[in-house]
């Protein structure tokens, strides 16, 4: 654990490390939204040493979609720089995938853990929505108490060894002005997705029916006056991982996220 | 003139005093664009004192159609902070309008002068223009040498005093990846108009007919997959001026800007 973090309080600990350790005792075994506000939370990607390095490559070439905020050294469960985390037991529910098929949801993943293991902690769509509650915008998802819609869409991710897939993305229905300043907003946390990839056009990337997901609830029937507005997703790394069918893949469970010391404000690139 | 202004070169010579000098010896009468390319161009307006504080107020409440980037002190036709300017002369053609009407269209006003005139230059998007055409964003109006289409919306504008009105507002034709690159970019400028005030619902800001703009040129037909992007115009200003009729006002002849000494590049706020 670090001395002090700089926003710990006179206590010394910080309310995200109070909540890992209850994910980590197994207190929490569910949902993680609402835990430790203010807090970055990540979604967790495990593969073998010999996908690491193109699956590095991969994030790299689409930054959008697969934000890095945390990787781990070759064997080693500690992410020293998101807080004082062992990777092994601090998320709440794992999915454990192999060859492609999931296999197994533990709460902790000691008895899967080896040498070869590399950890990857990707940012999070969470981050940027309470910046956008922040501002007034109204976000039909969080208000109706829905998963976010997900889609498939017509964009090609730019491939990386075995990696390659098509971008999955996450739509948020809003007013003009309220997507302008959305762009804004979001355009400032290029670590948890940025700014939008599409505005406006739903099929001109793909989709052909917006009340019909790939993942996540339907929206609402669209009103007269909102436009469709469209994030790249973090579920698009765990399906083009999945996709490459690696012997062994460990992720979240979704909604059970690593929560990290590391404030969401400070992921703001101005 | 300044003694050597940063970006003089090594004559001590801006090319925008070059040009300024060619408007005010009446070589150039006609349109600016294209004259002193880097340079800061700006609409002029200018009232009497008994209009120009609450012309002032107007513009601080209406900062998007009204970024006011120069103001004379009351009498005075110097805008030392613009450049070695005489406004009674530097712009190549003005508008004077008595109570509402326009009466002449002269290269020079200092027959009109007097210690009672106050002077405002507001930004114009013409220094937003070619950060987007940096940015590989293809403008419709540019690309067809024709006048940007303009419409008069619903959008009430802040009153001050005697002035009130509705929002006028430019629109380009985008895809959905270059509309929310051209709104980053132009959230950059807040001084000439800054982000866009409306994306994709023409219908939702009061215009019915895309095709019949108020002002400027009509767009071409609007392609598929295409979206249009509507910028606060600084034909705003203009328009809520003229309805208050005051007995003397004095404008550029559209198109005939001031050109400045300040640099494009310097208007960004980041």
């Amino acid at each position: 654990m670090q001395d002090r973090p700089v926003n710990a309080g006179v206590s010394g600990f910080l309310p995200s490390q109070a909540a890992r350790l209850k994910c980590r005792s197994g207190e929490i075994t569910g949902h993680t939204a609402g835990q430790a506000p203010g807090f970055v939370q990540g979604n967790l990607c495990i593969l073998p040493k010999a996908y690491a390095t193109d699956f590095a490559a991969f994030c790299q070439r689409n930054p959008k979609p697969c934000p890095i905020i945390g990787m781990g050294a070759v064997g080693d469960p500690a992410l020293p720089d998101l807080g004082d985390i062992d990777i092994r037991t601090d998320v709440p529910r794992y999915r454990v995938f192999k060859n492609g098929e999931c296999v197994d949801e533990p709460t902790d993943i000691r008895g899967y853990w080896t040498d070869d293991l590399v950890t990857f902690v990707l940012g999070c769509s969470f981050s940027f929505e309470q910046p956008l509650i922040d501002e007034g915008i109204p976000l039909y998802h969080i208000e109706r108490d829905t998963v976010v819609s997900m889609y498939r869409t017509s964009i090609d991710c730019a491939p990386a060894g075995p990696f390659s897939g098509k971008m999955i993305v996450s739509m948020r229905m809003m007013t003009p002005a309220d997507a302008i300043r959305a762009i804004q907003v979001t355009s400032r946390f290029p670590a948890v997705h940025g700014a939008p990839v599409h505005i406006g056009i739903p099929e001109a990337i793909g989709i052909k029916d917006l009340m019909a997901p790939d993942f996540g609830d339907p929206p609402p029937v669209v009103e007269k006056g909102m436009l469709p507005v469209f994030w790249a997703c973090g579920v698009t790394p765990q399906s083009v991982v999945l996709n490459a069918r690696p012997p062994l893949c460990i992720t979240h469970k979704p909604g059970s996220m690593l929560i990290t010391d590391r404030l969401n404000s400070k992921l703001a690139a101005l």
